[in-house]
């Protein structure tokens, strides 16, 4: 029997195969499928097994969307994504299906290239994390430790009313009111979120991919910036008052990654720590930005270990 | 040997200690020590014991403050709360220390005088839970079923950014920040939040028992209270998205209890399901205020078994 496992990034766009032994994803299995060009994922896992030439022993996907009770779903594809099918796809004995924000959950303390942003102070090794997840949208994932596992509750923490703390903090929920009338975190801290706050400072907005490469160089582009580095430190220090993560705090997501360079410098770190009395604790827990490719694939790898 | 657990409630003022035989409080065993007149909680329990005459196979403490570790901390008084100086006063096999609101966690599905404010859908019995703490302070603690047991974790849910939509909620969050340099939840949503409204209101600030009774009557009473629940109501629908409580949400503390008549009236429901998109989600949620008054032992019995 293979001691191997499967594991796969299911996107909107895309999905990523690979294999894993114990927690090592071997490179040289990493396969890319797009989606619209296979009838299901069913399919691609098929072809995957066939192209690689081997058996599973297990098999774990963490999937772009909303995961209840093992199923799972993609806003854009009406794929069935379930244990059932996994387990019948990969002929594996173990499987699990994961949302992407609790695979990266599970994959923290068990990944390198990690971009540090605040130290914080040593925790025991069971101490609670938390996962930011900043991208197309905005999610949070605390990671309680419990006998040996995980636990990883779903949240909609991109959907709470975005921290506000000064008249133009006012004005700028307002202009981001527009879309959803409601001030989201969303709205502001995601892609769209950073174009959106270009069009409150700019009055007009501007894909968050033309603004990043512009910050330091551009008035404009650096001032959106800026307002997103602070709100994010707003957001995720309270985060860390609701789940206090003393085991650390990782942003991952593409947003996460290309702001990563400019958070501290454009105050993301002080707007983190301004909250009052409570200020020392949340100095206290660390936080890192992800840069490692495979994070999800790891996490769920070891969600099956 | 005896089936009963010790199950107590240690206040910064007083003690309730109790027995419990499964989740059933006897309320003839109810007795309530004064902290002050006591040099520590062993002799309040040596002195229980004695009076009741029997031995306990567990016993369980929920206090009021930070529990790390099993170690428990009041802010007032300098005794040792752990799980071994438990065992050694109580004789018991198995026991535990919890937060107060951890506690209340333990409870929920186990009481009866619930006052409900929200009807909500059905859940499955394993949907996670939500408690919120609003009296002397204010915090959250999400519970979650796992095999069997509950999870619930720490949390300061009361020290976040407090939620602010219009001009005026900055006003008040300008004035509330003079306290601590900080618009954090719990100096508006608290027993000394709601006299503090009152200030922001009024020119002036009023104890909450004063103003309490004065809802519906005195213009600037009914004016606080309405501030503080549409407030409430802004919080806890956060709440419910940050941590999804499909089993329900239920509010416990003194100033729930006293608001609670008046909470539906005021804005509550209004300002909890005003999350543009993700209302529908919120709305899917039941809200109930806990007037039972041995919930947290009935928690403490629950969590032993």
């Amino acid at each position: 029997m293979s001691d191997l496992f499967l594991v796969a990034d299911v996107g909107g766009t895309n999905t990523r195969v690979a294999l894993a032994d114990g927690l090592n994803i071997d490179p040289e299995s990493v396969r890319r499928y797009s989606n619209a060009e296979h009838p299901s994922l069913t399919v691609i896992l098929d072809r995957y097994l066939q192209e690689v030439k081997t058996k599973v022993r297990g098999a774990c996907l963490a999937v772009a969307g909303p995961v209840a009770n093992g199923v799972a779903r993609l806003t854009n594809l009406d794929w069935v994504i379930d244990p059932d099918m996994l387990r019948t796809a990969t002929g594996a004995g173990s499987v699990a299906v994961l949302n992407d924000l609790q695979a990266q959950g599970w994959a923290l303390g068990h990944i390198t290239k990690l971009r540090p942003l605040v130290q914080g102070e040593e925790a025991p090794a069971d101490a609670s994390r938390l996962v930011v997840g900043i991208g197309t949208g905005f999610n949070a994932a605390p990671v309680h430790m419990v006998n040996g596992g995980r636990i990883v509750p779903a949240a909609e923490s991109g959907h709470v009313t975005l921290p506000m703390r000064s008249e133009e903090d006012l004005q700028l929920g307002n202009y981001l009111s527009q879309t959803h009338g409601f001030p989201g975190v969303e709205e502001a801290l995601s892609g769209r979120g950073l174009a959106a706050i270009h069009g409150f400072v700019a009055g007009a907005p501007r894909p968050s991919s033309e603004i990043i490469p512009l910050i330091g160089s551009d008035p404009e582009a650096t001032r959106t910036a800026r307002i997103f580095c602070r709100l994010l430190g707003n957001v995720v220090g309270d985060l860390a008052l609701h789940n206090l993560p003393f085991g650390g705090i990782a942003l991952c997501g593409g947003m996460a990654r290309a702001m990563g360079p400019h958070l501290v410098e454009l105050g993301f770190v002080d707007a983190m720590h301004d909250k009052g009395r409570f200020s020392a604790l949340v100095q206290s827990i660390s936080v890192q930005v992800i840069e490692n490719d495979y994070a999800a694939l790891i996490g769920c790898a070891n969600s099956l270990r």
